[in-house]
């Protein structure tokens, strides 16, 4: 199967690009005082890249591990690897700013030709940055500190390994797409049910490393939830784990695999629960006066459930925009908070569910909307990273970031943050609409994510990083985790060192030195430098 | 608050030792040749225990640390922490076999006097073992290869330190055992939810030291599950973590910590999920055809749900001997195979949840045997270990031992294990009772309880060992986990290695040579040795 490849410069496809709607242009143009961007990007074919730091010896021992055909050094291949897709990338590779790309991009297509790929690396001295969907928003994919890297491309492991309906699990190989996957367990009847907004082009493997958690979480759990297995290869072996769902033999290493970002090995293989394709779905609106009042009726759903499989609330800011129903903006529903509340599954248990949760959002105050605002947020459920590229164009600045706390700590997290981005954009000369939402919900707490568009102003990604590290400041200060859904990658290394302390660090080094003793995995990512203890 | 002992020689208060009933008697003679025992357990005070190594500056150093008054070397409080509460162990101390008893027993306060102890043990080279309840089945508290070694008596930090009503989260001290800290609950309005066999002496440390899993954990989880928060004194520091219920930053540290069974460092606090008090409970039994029907049945309600509070299922052997239902035996009630269903919540809430899960059990085949049987099963809940007791004196020897596999490794490894100790202990000339029941649900699997009775035989603790190296090879030949709830400690370290492969137990060692360079936390514990590799 050939895997389609993403906008270079952009998000997804062209064809799906979206024009901004008129009242987000004014919006834009009054509020933020938004101009029109002086230079679109460069054309795919102007964009020169460093010459390959890697010589030929190098290149022989890459083709002896995966074949000559399967080790690609030219231009489009290495742009196309350059980066990930944070709006900081964006605004570099349309600017035709290369000094991140790969020296090589190779793609294995079995786990014992990663494991020759590793070897081969170690024994030359080449970092080596595992590629899924090349949706990293963190600095993933942007080694740091190599002399030279490969970008590790997976695409050609995409297949259904095996499936086990007796005990509804899948073993799912790294480089399949989640709709390719998605379409193979259809077919069998089955789904994963995992639907981030990444969702078009993220990959298997990238949502095990990354701790991906998507939009129906509440229903079918985190990705991490849903893994019961997997397979790593490392420069010093193999991993090969998850002998049942749960287990007391000790720590549960596959929580050490999720979420180590290829800075340990490169999974090989994931073996997920699955559940049957729902029959029905059903996802309605509910408003509430507040954000806080919505909180709090989120929380009350969270504690004394039961859950809908989609749960998420939009703060005043964000109803008002109507980023969660671009065709109500200034319509009647634009006051208070928009909650969307979803419903999978076979239609008498969705009937009984969606009740229990009327009365619990009912009893907390909220308003029932009926199904048109949850229809029009399925239905544009993955647009949002398209809408940025639209945004980019029109000479707006637009970036999200995201954290969960306990539910005690949220009203203070919420304004630490805003406070944050509010003040340092602002000082910057081009102040934000700064917009939340609650996307997931737990017994013990909840995740925010926030949306900041202002102006690009003379050079947004400096004014950015300004914002973005007064932003972590914010998070790591108020006690919330630096990342719920995104991950460290190398943007948010430096906060995620405060967050799991100098030990925790010293931690994550010692189990990097055991399985890489090379460093050769994704130098930079993840793992805080020793110098932090 | 003064923490009660357990019986030195074996399982909780002599004041609640379970006579066996004449069946029992009657079934042990006829079926497995069990005679009398010749000699009952030796007197406490007649229990010698050998010299501590510990040499007067030892002692001085671990007073510093603690207070004079809190470094015990008195015979008695040295007997009662030697080993733990399997039937080797109890055999053992019965006999007054002291070999594995503590130099000292040493009681810590506060996180900064653990910290304390373990500087100090470190540079005197006196190995650590942490003591909770002392209720291990696997060896747990008898470390191997150290020249002198402590026990870490817990009991001191035993507080309820903070309990967070909008979160629903509680930080409790390790010391605190389960009845205690469910007293503490209780009084605000809370439970835990966790009710292992061991709930009456258990404790929360070691809960999460071990991965405890709880009779009621289809309806509030396993104690791993619950955990979001620890604390966590090592040689080489402090770990503090824990910032949301759930995040995508990084591997997840909790989890390398929750299962670690005091190798890596001592578990100070623990942040648990609590939930209000349920207002009413019900239990009720189900009979079954057979042990594969019922299964298949509680295989249905874990997929297509909704879980009850409680879900067990036992074969056909555990339902003759009636263990689940000790006035039955002989009775109707004894064909096929007897389930317990458990609800815990609001009434409203119960119903609709027991309509529905009745529904699916009657589909399966299942007939209902009203709530006699429940009540039964929850009123002798924690009876066995005393139980055990009875047996050992009555001259049966009996041992229980527990996996988890996926579903569709079910099948073959329920009949391994019982072919492995049938085989083993037949050899051996005592042919045992192998009895069985599924304890734990999840989507994609399900755990199994084995329960064996034999006659003793001329050296019962060797026969076990063979008995118990035959099921544990068979579990991991059959891919099963090695243990499901009572972990890994001395016993099953061999063949958790096998589990985790020659990579995983040099992560392990990794992770504990940066936290405790100096070896000393309860060596031979878990962590497989380098020369697995």
């Amino acid at each position: 199967m050939e895997t389609r490849d993403m906008l270079w410069s952009g998000w997804g496809d062209p064809a799906k690009a979206a024009p901004l709607p008129e009242p987000v242009v004014g919006l834009l143009r009054d509020l933020l005082g938004v101009k029109p961007a002086a230079a679109p990007p460069v054309a795919l074919d102007a964009v020169a890249v460093p010459a390959s730091r890697l010589v030929p010896e190098d290149l022989g021992a890459l083709a002896g591990a995966v074949g000559a055909g399967h080790v690609r050094t030219d231009a489009e291949t290495r742009v196309r690897h350059t980066r990930g897709k944070s709006t900081p990338d964006l605004l570099r590779i349309r600017a035709g700013e290369t000094s991140d790309a790969p020296d090589a991009v190779v793609l294995p297509a079995t786990h014992d030709e990663v494991g020759s790929v590793l070897r081969a690396c170690s024994e030359r001295g080449i970092a080596v940055v595992p590629f899924g969907g090349g949706t990293s928003v963190v600095g993933g994919l942007a080694p740091r500190g190599a002399e030279r890297f490969i970008a590790l491309d997976l695409r050609r492991m995409d297949a259904l390994i095996e499936l086990d309906e007796v005990s509804r699990t899948a073993v799912l190989q790294p480089g399949l797409r989640a709709p390719a996957a998605e379409a193979l367990l259809n077919e069998r009847g089955y789904t994963l049910g995992h639907f981030p907004q990444s969702f078009e082009w993220a990959s298997i493997g990238g949502f095990a490393a990354a701790r991906s958690s998507g939009q129906a979480s509440a229903g079918y759990g985190r990705f991490d939830d849903m893994v019961v297995g997997l397979t790593v290869a490392t420069p010093a072996g193999d991993l090969d784990l998850g002998r049942a769902p749960k287990s007391a033999a000790g720590p549960d290493l596959r929580q050490l695999v999720l979420g180590s970002e290829g800075a340990f090995g490169v999974i090989t293989s994931v073996t997920v629960r699955v559940r049957p394709v729902p029959s029905a779905t059903e996802y309605e609106g509910w408003r509430f006066a507040t954000f806080a009042d919505g909180a709090a009726a989120l929380r009350g759903v969270a504690q004394d459930g039961p859950l809908p499989t989609v749960l998420r609330l939009s703060d005043e800011a964000e109803t008002m925009v109507g980023l969660a129903d671009p065709a109500a903006i200034g319509g009647a529903s634009s006051a208070g908070c928009l909650a969307i509340v979803g419903f999978e599954g076979e239609p008498g248990e969705i009937a009984g569910r969606r009740a229990a949760v009327a009365d619990l959002l009912r009893a907390a105050g909220g308003e029932p909307l009926g199904t048109a605002p949850g229809d029009t947020w399925a239905h544009g459920r993955f647009n949002a990273p398209y809408l940025r590229d639209s945004l980019l164009d029109a000479g707006a600045f637009v970036e999200t970031l995201e954290t969960a706390a306990f539910w005690s700590g949220i009203p203070a997290l919420y304004e630490a943050v805003r406070a944050a981005l509010t003040g340092t954009l602002s000082d910057a000369g081009t102040p934000p609409l700064v917009m939340c939402h609650i996307s997931h919900v737990y017994p013990a707490g909840a995740s925010l994510y926030f949306t900041v568009v202002s102006a690009q102003g003379a050079d947004p990604v400096a004014h950015w990083a300004g914002a973005k590290r007064a932003a972590c400041d914010a998070i790591v200060d108020a006690g919330g985790t630096i990342s719920h859904h995104h991950g460290v990658g190398t943007d948010h290394r430096d906060a995620y060192a405060r967050e799991i302390g100098p030990l925790g660090g010293a931690v994550l080094r010692a189990v990097k030195e055991r399985l890489d003793p090379a460093g050769i995995l994704n130098p930079g990512v993840l793992v805080p430098p020793a110098t932090e203890e």
